[in-house]
């Protein structure tokens, strides 16, 4: 037996669990995660984890910081990231390096919704919000 | 300074150097690789490689096996991936997960590229081909 799969895709949905973005709290607006692989039974031999999150046209990530990095690949839709003082417009398959420390948020605010990857650590610290200047 | 950063991408090309998919040999055909994150100047805090690799239609990468892990997602184009003695149709936004130890191959075997990410440890061992039975 072995641990391989595949997940297949339809609009941006897979056979696994759709998760709340975070417990509760009004710094987001309108964002859903999936988390690919990395987390599941059978997965354990992976250090990192793959998710998908998806901003609904208007939402947005919680601005915020934290010391592990980003690997970010958009899938779908446009968006606006923000890293530290800079903002850049980002559309599928555009990559995005969030480094260690670096105030960022997400946003959908181009119209329509915003889907990308997001691979992080599977052990990692926590974000920290940042309150908005 | 920071180390942050957007790779636009142009059809499924970023700027970041093309590769080759391997030094030589003749075991796959038509295989390229774009590293996207994790090798370069700033990214040494990823502890994880984002590689994309294109097969043009027609080709396939080696029949090989490793022991550390893959999560891939597929971007573009079509094909067929190998796991173990199983063969799997994959499109785009399909997720794969290739298990330590795992026999595979990616094959763009219907009529059009395949391109996919694939994240793997920046530390890891080296792919070992296995014989075509």
């Amino acid at each position: 037996m072995t641990a391989s799969k595949v997940l297949p895709a339809r609009d941006f949905r897979w056979p696994v669990a759709l998760k709340p973005y975070k417990d509760g709290g009004d710094l987001y607006r309108d964002v859903t995660r999936h988390t690919l692989l990395g987390e599941g039974e059978g997965e354990e031999a992976l250090s990192f984890v793959t998710r998908y999150f998806e901003v609904a046209a208007g939402g947005y990530s919680t601005l915020e910081q934290h010391r592990h990095p980003h690997a970010v690949v958009v899938l779908c839709g446009r968006g606006t990231v923000q890293l530290g003082a800079s903002r850049f417009a980002i559309e599928p398959s555009d990559c995005v390096y969030v480094a260690p420390g670096e105030v960022h948020q997400f946003r959908a605010d181009r119209g329509e919704r915003l889907g990308f990857l997001c691979v992080v650590d599977r052990d990692r610290d926590r974000p920290v919000p940042v309150p908005p200047r």
